[in-house]
């Protein structure tokens, strides 16, 4: 079982082209939607009253278990944002934390078990405390935003301290390692702790550091590029997806993982929110990434 | 043979960090010095009275064949240009064509068999002419610039119907196609008339059109960035030369040698002009390539 937490929203996406108001966003909605066409997915995360039945049913009916999300008198964790014309830049308009401020994950007695751990964006006090809850993991990932790296990196250094893996953009390995460099800030990481540091690059595609080798992947080439929101926590629903599904995690599995993650974080971009997954079933995932199987390799 | 045609400079360049005055530069420069490495290489040029003795020694000595450089009376083509301090963005502060300025290649009679052909970048007029002199050839690439998309379209046009390959990078691929969708444009240059186009994306990778399909190559990650200049006429070097050293044009053949490509693309950016090429020798070549195939290979 892979087990992950993070925030449900209601996101309010502006593009150049549409606004699309309240629809289901959030870390643990795209991880898990993602993880779930590999494994089996249990989600720890908050909602509010004002919450969708129908958003709930939709993240129910792919098979992920919310015995995790607790509901709350409140209101939902609301994103409103604007992305540039070029779709790269997002400027935040207003963040309503609602119900997750606050937000203290309880841990299900069935998820316990679980092997593979994705601690979605929260402060790292409470990804600390929420890692410790399983003892059993074989591999646990986290993610960060670049409000814990300026405000709280004392404690984001702990949850480093504890991981296998770290997920981060560019702009947050530039920030952490204060090095416009990604090779140094990459290998900087890698001492903080995890033994794999992927770094994103967007549409560029990402650099892995795996003990002391380094990989580059280049990101699978949209066609058409509609709403970006939710490609990162997609990309890591397919490499923790993928990883739990690999024997061993040596070169080749990380490397087909990450295969997986660049293929899932490519579908998201093409509709807007979660549609593309939706639409999405196992023969689409290994057609594109056969697709890109062949793009990459030589 | 691969006979190249381009510019032998004086290059002036400045990063924020050190200028340099009057170095070996040019696109057949950087070009020949790379596919020397692979294959015998011959330049068709022109340098003018003040080129110094000293540069063309180091070309000559690295076997390239210089007897298609015309010495004319006058000064040698001089670029100066400054890069921004991400040493991503160049500025022009001086073009000096000198002898360049109304250059008629004369291929000399021994380059006529010459079945790998490299049209740097000069006006579509010459580049064409300049084609129709090679009847033997098994692959033509070509080069170009904005100036050349702006002003002088049509001909460039006609260039791109007869050649087999086009490398340029992803601004010039956008003007050319008049879309932002990098996809797109490569797929329309490829109507235009070349089976292979490669558009480059500086540090992030190229991205290779060939027949129906796409490939996505990484760049290789440097430890140091130092001076971009060249970096692309060092790719084409490395890609032309291994094209010429492979039996047939396949989908095997052309990875390889956008491999190739990016490695000696690499190299060149760790230091001033050509110097990082006069310390390369065909060990660490391999021993790059080898690290650059474990790195994108999955």
């Amino acid at each position: 079982m892979i087990v992950c937490t993070g925030s449900i929203a209601l996101d309010t996406t502006r593009t150049p082209f549409k606004t699309v108001e309240r629809i289901l966003g959030g870390s643990a909605s795209y991880f898990s939607f993602c993880a779930s066409f590999f494994n089996k997915v249990g989600v720890i995360a908050v909602v509010g009253s004002d919450f969708p039945e129908k958003h709930w049913r939709e993240l129910e009916d792919k098979g992920i278990d919310l015995s995790g999300v607790q509901r709350k008198k409140g209101k939902t964790f609301h994103f409103d944002s604007s992305y540039s014309f070029d779709l790269y830049a997002r400027t935040a308009n207003k963040t309503e934390l609602g119900v997750y401020s606050g937000f203290k994950p309880v841990v299900p007695d069935h998820y316990k078990y679980a092997e593979y751990v994705y601690l979605g964006t929260t402060d790292p006090k409470t990804q600390l405390a929420t890692l410790k809850e399983f003892p059993e993991r074989k591999i646990a990932f986290m993610d960060t935003i670049g409000l814990y790296i300026k405000e709280n990196r004392k404690d984001l250094l702990k949850v480093l301290g504890e991981v296998d893996g770290f997920v981060l953009n560019d702009e947050e390995a530039r920030m952490l390692c204060d090095t416009p460099h990604l090779l140094k800030a990459g290998r900087k990481i890698r001492e903080y702790g995890p033994r794999i540091v992927i770094i994103k690059k967007g549409e560029h595609g990402c650099l892995v550091f795996h003990e002391e080798n380094i990989y580059a992947f280049p990101a699978f080439p949209l066609e058409d590029l509609v709403d970006p929101t939710g490609a990162g926590d997609s990309f890591a629903g397919g490499l923790i997806g993928q990883l739990s599904r690999e024997r061993k995690i040596n070169e080749t599995a990380l490397k087909r993982a990450v295969a997986y993650a660049s293929v899932m974080g490519s579908f998201v971009c093409e509709d807007y929110g979660l549609d593309p997954l939706k639409r999405l079933d196992e023969k689409r995932i290994e057609e594109r990434f056969n697709i890109y199987r062949n793009m990459t390799n030589w």
